[in-house]
């Protein structure tokens, strides 16, 4: 079979003739840019071929001298080898870690997910001589009520376990619905313990070790998104491929999870038998695909999945190499589109304890939508697309180093990058300020058009107009940085579907913008959000600035409050099953609300009164 | 490494240097007989060594001519050839089957430890989008009330077989302690299921498939016995050789139940994955060394098993291939020596539904008793050894074809065997009914002497005296088929201990056997008892007859019954808990009523009237 060598990682696979090289590339784990699944659409997997030839399939796109797009190219009989360059590759697929607040210092806590016991039993005697497994569980109950049975496993060594432990063990139990299992009994060794946080998000995955001293949350690129960049491409992929589909994704996702787990444990004092639990956030396709489920049906009306309230898992199960004993756990969904990440966010917010009606907006491929407190929960899901997660736009990135994050006015158009790097592109936060900030310039007009002449603005060849932020030779790609019109009206529909999707929930419910405490906006895209920058294009309410708030990342938040906590595990189960979902699909009044809103900030001025009055509230305090 | 090879089967194995031709045997599953575990003590493992040499070790037994001790000889350099004459093997080590009254035509039925259901789910649509998984559990609570948890694996084909089953699936559901399991869900495909239910005895294996033409009870032996003939000298084999030893001790029990199960479908209409659950009952060393369970802390001093109220366990756990989504179910133990084979006894003969307080004495190697009712259920066991099983006599054999089950006076001594084939040994009883003809006869005295000169009586060599009941060319083996002085003591014990323990349990219920309505004598000892023989030695007490019943195999029959029905495994489980073991060792009283009992029948002959009034009661229209 004739072998492809990818430069610069210098990896090389065998595949079979007619292969594609972006196939080659998944093959080989090389982390190549690919938007469109490798339909030929997105342009992004260009690739030089050094050395061999290839058979050329046809495109519509023309790539650049001397680039050729990998998902077009197919191998022939002979090696082939291939350049990837820097702006085809996904940068930091290598994992990153970023130092957070540990978690106290005898976690896990009474209570836990998954928690250790000191039990000190009575050893057996002629007058008290119940077998070893009912002695423990005796001891169990006293301790707390409940069951408590241990797997056929766990029994066989016991005998040998409770005397080494001279009838003091050390029992670690986890939560299941119907009570608590025993995962372990073992003389006490004093050796930490911990449980895994992970947030699998679509685009990025985020993971915590919990644990006495577990600083960092570790972070990498899903390495699905060779496979397709959004969940509706993957979901493609498994039904393209059935079963084979669905191993291929979980496999590309368990893999950075047990990276991510590595660079967790080499900084921790922990070994991978001390990880005992593991508690899983993030879509409902998501889970599915860490779980190995058929996802299929989610993306066909009626959109239902194969499960919401899930199981708990052995670990083996999904091939995550943790303590085998120990146990996997996913946070609840409630829908095709409203997943676990959602629940979580509700548990990290504390939103089903609000005593007033608050909202939380997260915004990512998918935007969702809670509203509620404690007497009631509804939400729905508004298909935003990857516009703000920078997937679909020119210019787009996701929130990482070198990403313009922040665009303001001063003598013209001005942006900063994270971490001050050359400019890659430009992230979700980015964007929103860009557009607020062009729109106040006059550069933009409300309808999302650009303005001719005014500075900046390109006249193209077909006849259409860009933006260019940052000129090629500034770039650190090589590549112009720019907004065209069609980034524009990606972001204007993000915006405009999740605005009336909220405001067509609340009005179901009786309710305004102006009624709800707190508007809460969660996602991955950005570290800091101007506030009035995203009422200005209209993509939060123009309510009082004091009660808008960027929550950050809740999904992973709240797989770690489910892990500190049974009680809290138990109420997401809860509250995803009480949840009320609202589908918009189906509503008539969806595509009104929803064209009224592809306006900036909206067809309706006076519903923002601080945006049409007076733009230039920007500069006060609270900023 | 030298070779063994053994005829007449012609199994050959290969072994290291010194290993005895016992050890030999074993590997090479060849069923030699062996009753004391190897020690060179009983004398039953004689072979002839036809070619080939080896070291002989020394030993208190001369062999008779041209015979060797198995355990004793020891596999030099070279290969050798061993015959195992007829004598020396476990002879129906192959499966028997039996006719029996098959089970209902619609087993399994509703409420049984595995069910079917057959549902009719609503198809998801927008106004009803509950994911698959939540959709049949919905279904199964309005069915019937529970949470019904599916096991990820199940999850994963869950969307595949809804609609291929458009959505009108048959469920299999597994009874657990916290409710019901999902085992499977298909297509309705009409074909039968079935459950197998197990006795595992210490000597001898029986099983049922459960099913609609489920007509047979398939036996055969417990091929364990290679490595001691009761459950003491098994534990200790698992204490010689650690978890090795149990893993040998598990893989030759489930090998036999394998062979039992293949015979069984082969006479019916199913096929491995037709068997959906598998009930297994025994005592507790028995149920312990099936799944795996370390029992070394059964023997010693305060007697404690590992668990005795045990999980439903996955039949690749045990090693059974049965369905592999199936479960397979043990039931529960009171103490080390009050076995599941019990608490199956309590089921079956409903005595824990009693409206007046009965007796069940279950006579195997090791005896136990259970009084009680409705009311209250206490227990204990006495150690009655295998006397009655034929394990530890000169001519002794399990009620088999060839084994002498009836023996009576009538001119002289006469006796009959199982299926009139010539005579192999005595079965248990057959003991019963040869020690109270020759207690009758005159032919032995009560404190169990045989008196010299009477018929039969030999005077030995040794000063001792037996009785020849077959002379050597008249018995199937060409050995006498004889009483030995030893043998008398063993069962006047075993008796002894029987009756003592029922004695000393009634008197601490402020009770005597009088005042029980039923006695129920439980074992696989033979297949007839004659209820006035069995009075006669003292092994039962003196009450009218019609209260005296021979129940027969209850273990089996109890694990037939947990099977058709959950309520009364959980019934069972129930009863374990509940059960008051008394603990008799450590009674202050017991080894004078033990001690009191070991005469013919009894030393308080008022005890005992019709017997010593009048010992020909047995020809009575009762008999």
């Amino acid at each position: 079979m004739p072998r492809v060598m990818f430069q610069p990682a210098g990896l090389t696979v065998e595949v079979e003739p007619e292969t594609s090289l972006l196939d080659a590339a998944r093959e080989a784990n090389v982390p190549l840019r690919n938007d469109c699944g490798g339909q030929g659409v997105c342009g992004r997997c260009l690739v030089e071929v050094r050395r061999g030839s290839v058979n050329r399939l046809k495109s519509r796109h023309t790539p650049p001298e001397g680039r050729e797009m990998a998902c077009r190219c197919l191998v022939e009989e002979g090696d082939v080898e291939v350049f990837v360059p820097a702006e085809s590759r996904e940068i930091d697929i290598e994992v990153t870690l970023r130092e957070v607040e540990p978690p106290a210092e005898d976690f896990p806590p009474p209570g836990a997910l998954v928690e250790d016991v000191e039990l000190s039993l009575p050893p057996p005697s002629l007058d008290d001589n119940l077998a070893d497994a009912e002695r423990l569980r005796r001891a169990l109950s006293k301790w707390r009520e409940g069951e408590y049975p241990l797997a056929i496993a766990g029994l066989r060594g016991l005998p040998k376990v409770l005397r080494e432990a001279d009838w003091e063990p050390v029992v670690t139990l986890g939560e299941e619905p119907w009570g608590r299992r025993v995962l372990d009994v073992r003389a006490a060794d004093g050796r930490p313990r911990c449980v895994l946080a992970v947030d699998v998000g679509t685009t990025a995955i985020k993971a915590r070790l919990l644990g006495p001293g577990g600083r960092h949350v570790a972070s990498c690129y899903n390495s699905q998104m060779m496979f397709g960049p959004d969940v509706i491409s993957r979901i493609i992929h498994c039904q393209r491929a059935d079963q084979k589909g669905c191993a291929e994704l979980q496999q590309a996702v368990v893999q950075d999870i047990e990276r991510l787990l590595e660079a967790l444990l080499e900084e921790s004092p922990w070994r991978r038998d001390d990880v005992w639990g593991a508690v899983f956030s993030g879509n409902t396709t998501m889970i599915h695909l860490l779980l190995g489920l058929y996802p299929g049906w989610i993306r066909r009306e009626p959109y239902v999945g194969c499960a919401y309230l899930l199981p708990s898992v052995n670990p083996r199960e999904v091939g995550l190499r943790i303590n085998p004993a120990g146990r996997v756990f996913c946070l609840p969904s409630v829908s095709s589109f409203v997943g676990a990440d959602i629940t979580a966010g509700v548990l990290a917010t504390g939103l089903a304890d609000m005593e007033e009606p608050s909202v939380l907006i997260d915004l990512g491929t998918n935007g969702e939508i809670v509203v509620g407190c404690r007497e009631f929960l509804v939400c729905c899901s508004a298909s935003a697309g990857p516009a703000f997660e920078g997937g679909a736009s020119a210019s787009g990135t996701r929130a990482r180093e070198g990403a313009i994050d922040t665009v303001w006015a001063e003598n013209g158009v001005r942006w900063r990058t994270i971490g001050d790097a050359p400019p890659l592109g430009i992230c979700g936060t980015g964007y929103i300020d860009l557009m607020a900030t062009l729109l106040r310039e006059g550069i933009m007009d409300k309808t999302g058009k650009f303005v001719p002449g005014a500075a900046g603005v390109r006249q193209l060849e077909d006849e259409t107009t860009d933006y260019l932020l940052v000129p090629a030779e500034r770039s650190a790609t090589g590549r112009d940085i720019e907004l065209t019109q069609a980034d524009v009206q990606n972001l204007v529909r993000a915006k405009g579907a999740i605005y009336a999707a909220g405001s067509l929930l609340l009005r179901n419910l009786g309710m305004e913008w102006g009624d709800l405490a707190r508007i809460m906006l969660a996602g991955g895209f950005g570290e800091h959000l101007d506030k009035d920058n995203a009422v200005a294009i209209g993509l939060l309410p123009d309510v009082p600035r004091d009660r808008i708030e960027f929550v950050g990342n809740t999904s992973l938040e709240g797989a770690v409050c489910a892990a500190s906590s049974a009680a809290k595990y138990r109420r997401a189960r809860q509250t995803a099953k009480s949840m009320t979902y609202f589908e918009l699909s189906t509503h008539p009044e969806f595509m009104d609300q929803f064209v009224s809103a592809c306006f900036l900030p909206h067809t309706d001025a006076e519903k923002f009164p601080s945006v049409t009055g007076d733009v230039e509230v920007r500069n006060s305090a609270e900023t």
